[in-house]
C-alpha cells in the first residue's frame, strides 16, 4: 500500500456466511480498491459469539472478539457493517455505531422493515451512512438505482421476485408440469430443502413473510414512505397446486410469487403486497428461473427496467455489502453522507381496494344451467368475465374463468357466494394475473 | 417552493428529443425532488441552434438562446447538461463548463468513447461531477452500478446487449425463423427503419459502430483503464443470414449482437469486442427482445447481474439524465464529486488472441471422404470439434460444426484452409457462441 493511501478500518459484527465473505472480498481487493480510490481498507475487528467456532475465514490475531458493543464504541474502527441479523441487538449496536460517528453497513431486512425509520432519522441526525444495499435482494444493486438513479423518476409500480425459496419450488413446479412429471409442492419443497434453498422450517420463504419483509423496504425507498413488514399484506405459496400452474401455462402464464409495490397516482396511496401470481410468459420476469430474484421498475419517463442477479448465499450477499462500505468509505473521506430524505407517513390501500385480472377455477356439477348460474353471480358483484373455459365433463367439470380487471373486495365476495352455490363443488386458488 | 430549499439552475444544451423530454420531467418532478432532497431545480436555460424551430415543449420566454458559450459561462447556471452529441463542439462546451466550476451531465457516448479520458481528468482536477449514466444503454443504471455499487467486485466479464436496432432487427428474424415465414436482414430492416428503430442510413448500429462506442465506455468504467472506440473489434450483423439463425435456432441458441468486455485474469489484458453471437436459450439476455437492451455482468463474488430496459428514447434517456442531474445537484450541495479514479492504461488482447466456442457451416460436395478432409483441417490448427452434423446430401450438402473453445487465430487459420479445399464449396458466416 502507498503511504498517501487514506486508511479505514471496519469491524464486522457476525461472521457466518455474509460476515467469512466479506472479510475474503476485502482482503482479495484491498490493492484494487486502494488504486482506484486512493482508500486503503481493512477488517481489523470482527465480533462474534464463539470465538473457538470453526470458520471459513483466517484472520489475525485479536481480530476476532465476543464483544460487539466494544466494536461499534472502538475508536480506531472507522465503518461498522451489521452482519448478525435480527432486531436486537443489532438495533441497539447500530444506534452505538452511529451515537460514535460510524457509518454502518448492514444486511439485515427484518430489522430495516420493522424499525427502519428510526435508524434513519439517527442516520442522518448523525450526519453518517446507514446503507443496506444487500437487505433486500442479495447481491442487486436495486437499492442504489431506487435511492440514486431513479431519484427524479416518477416511479409507478415496482415487481419483485425477492424469494429464492419460493421462486426455486414454482420452478420445479412449472418443469414438472410442462414435461408432465410429478409436479407437487410437497416434493418440489423436499428438493429445495435438500439442495440447502430451503431452511427446514421454511414457513418464513414459502408463506412470504421473507418477500413482505423486503417489500416494505423497497416501498419505503421508492416512495419515501414509511412502510412496515406489518403493512404488507401476504400469502404464500403453499397452496399453489400444479394444477393451477398447468392452466397458466396452457394460457401463456407462467406462476411466480410477487412482490408488488405501487402508489395510486390519484392518492398517492400506497398498497404493498406479496402473493402467487400469473405473469405472461413474454414478460422479462417470467424467464427469471431457479432461486434467482428479479426487481422490476415501471415508471413514467424511464418506461421498464429490470435488475436480475443472485437474491442470496454469502459471497453476492458480500458483494452488495462491500460495494456498500466502499461506498462509505469514499463519503467519510468527503465528509458527506446518502440519505433516504424525509420520510412521509404512508397511507396503505388494504389489499380489498386494489386491482387485478383474476384467474378462478370451479369444479361444477355439469348440468344444464350451471354456467348461467355461476356467470350470474359474477355479474351481480360487477366482476366483468375476460375468459371462460370449461374442462371435462360429467361429475368432473371444471370451469376457469379470468376476470377482466376487478375489484379484490369484489372477487372475494363473488368466491364466497360462488361458495354456496349447490352446482358449485370446490372454488379453487385464486391467482391474480399481473404484468399485462 | 419553501423558501429554506436549496435552488439550483439548470443549463441545457440541445433541446431534441431528450433535452426536450428532461425539461418535461425537471418540471414534472420540481416538487417531489424538493421534499426529498430539499433541492429545488429549475431549467433555465436552454441552447439551440434553431430559436424559432417547433418543438414539443413550452419554455419561459428568455429560456432559448443560441449561444452555448454564454450558457456554460452563465454565473447563475449551477449545472450543465450536454445533450447535443458529437465531439465538437461538445467536448469544448463541457471543459468551459468544468472551467467555469460547473457539473457536467451527458448523454454523449461518442464524446465519451473517443476524448473521455480527457474530460473526466478535467473534471477530477476541478473536484466536480462529470455523470454520464445516459451515454450507455439509455435508461438502464448501468453507470452508476459499476462505478458504486461494484466498485469493490472483481467483474470479470460484462456481456450487453447495448444497440436496440440490431435487437430489434434480430427478434424479427428469429421470430420469423420459428413461425416459418419470411427471415431475411433486409426486409427486418426496412421494418426497422418504418417504425422509427433505425436509421435512414443505419450504418453506424448495424455494423456495430455504436455499441463498440459504448462497450469501449463500459470497458473503461468496468476495469478503470483507458478503452476507446478505437480499441474495439467489431462485427455487425448485416451478414447474419436466416439459415444461421435457424442453425442456431434448432441447437437451442438465439443470435444477438454481443458486445463482450472482459479481462484476462492472468495478466489484465482487456478484449472489447462486438459481434453476432449464439446466446443460449435459457440464458437470460436470450429472452431480451426487441429494441431493449440489457447488461449481464459476472463477477467472482456477485455471480450474475443483469441489467435490463430501454436502450433509447428521449424519455428514458432523460429519466437517466435526470439522476445525474439530482445526483450532481446533491453532490454539489455538500462539496463532494464522484470520479473514476485514475485510469490505468489498457493492454488491448487484439481478437486473434481470444477465445470461444465457434459455429461453422460448410456447403460441400457430398463425396466420400469430404467429413474426413474437412476435420484434418480443423485437426491441423488445433481446433477441436464439439457437435458435428450433415444436413442433406448430394450437391447440396451441408455440414455444421460447433468447437470446443478455440482462439480465434486457429479458427480464422481453419476457415482459410478450409476455402482453399476442393470439396468445399463454401464457409459460411462465423457465429461465436457466448454465455454458456
Amino acid at each position: 500500500m502507498t503511504s498517501n493511501a487514506k486508511s479505514l478500518k471496519i469491524g464486522v459484527l457476525g461472521c457466518g456466511n455474509v460476515g467469512a465473505a466479506l472479510v475474503q472480498l476485502v482482503a482479495a481487493q484491498r490493492a484494487v480498491v486502494e488504486q482506484r480510490t486512493g482508500l486503503d481498507l481493512q477488517v481489523t475487528r470482527v465480533a462474534v459469539r464463539n470465538i473457538s467456532a470453526p470458520r471459513e475465514v483466517t484472520l489475525d490475531d485479536g481480530v476476532l472478539t465476543r464483544d460487539a458493543r466494544d466494536v461499534v464504541t472502538d475508536p480506531d474502527i472507522d465503518i461498522v457493517v451489521e452482519a448478525i441479523g435480527g432486531i436486537e441487538p443489532a438495533r441497539e449496536l447500530i444506534l452505538e455505531a452511529l451515537r460514535h460517528g460510524k457509518p454502518v453497513v448492514t444486511a439485515n431486512k427484518e430489522l430495516l422493515a420493522n424499525v427502519g425509520a428510526e435508524l434513519y432519522e439517527a442516520a442522518d441526525q448523525a450526519g453518517l451512512d446507514l446503507l443496506f444495499e444487500a437487505a433486500v435482494a442479495g447481491g442487486i444493486p436495486i437499492m442504489r438505482a431506487l435511492r440514486e438513479s431513479l431519484h427524479g423518476e416518477p416511479v409507478r409500480r415496482v415487481l419483485g421476485i425477492i424469494n429464492g425459496t419460493t421462486n426455486f419450488i414454482l420452478t420445479k413446479m412449472t418443469d414438472a408440469v410442462a414435461e408432465g412429471g410429478d409436479a407437487d409442492y410437497s416434493s418440489a419443497l423436499s428438493e429445495a430443502q435438500r439442495l440447502g434453498f430451503a431452511e427446514r422450517d421454511p414457513t418464513a420463504d414459502v408463506e412470504g413473510f421473507d418477500a413482505g419483509a423486503k417489500a416494505a423496504i423497497i416501498a419505503t425507498v421508492a416512495f419515501g414512505a414509511k412502510v412496515v413488514a406489518g403493512d404488507v399484506y401476504h400469502e404464500g405459496i403453499s397452496n399453489v397446486t400444479a394444477a393451477e400452474i398447468a392452466i397458466a401455462h396452457r394460457l401463456g402464464y407462467v406462476v411466480k410469487l410477487l412482490a408488488i409495490i405501487e402508489r395510486d397516482s390519484s392518492n398517492g396511496d400506497i398498497s404493498v403486497r406479496v402473493h402467487p401470481a400469473m405473469v405472461p410468459i413474454n414478460h422479462p420476469l417470467a424467464s427469471v428461473r431457479d432461486s434467482f430474484n428479479a426487481v422490476f421498475v415501471e415508471g413514467d419517463f424511464v418506461d421498464s427496467l429490470m435488475f436480475y442477479g443472485r437474491g442470496a448465499g454469502g459471497a453476492p450477499t458480500a458483494s452488495a455489502v462491500f460495494g456498500d462500505v466502499v461506498d462509505a468509505a469514499i463519503k467519510l473521506r468527503s465528509g458527506t453522507h446518502g440519505s433516504l430524505g424525509a420520510l412521509g407517513q404512508a397511507t396503505i390501500k388494504p389489499i380489498d381496494e386494489t386491482s387485478a385480472e383474476y384467474l378462478l377455477g370451479l369444479d361444477v356439477a355439469d348440468e344444464p344451467g350451471v354456467l348461467h348460474s355461476v356467470t350470474g353471480v359474477f355479474a351481480a358483484h360487477g366482476v366483468s368475465i375476460r375468459v371462460a373455459e370449461q374442462e371435462g365433463n360429467g361429475p368432473d367439470a371444471r370451469l376457469v374463468f379470468i376476470t377482466h380487471t376487478a375489484r379484490e373486495a369484489d372477487v372475494q365476495a363473488t368466491v364466497r357466494e360462488l361458495r354456496g352455490l349447490e352446482e358449485v363443488r370446490n372454488v379453487g386458488g385464486l391467482l391474480r394475473v399481473v404484468g399485462d
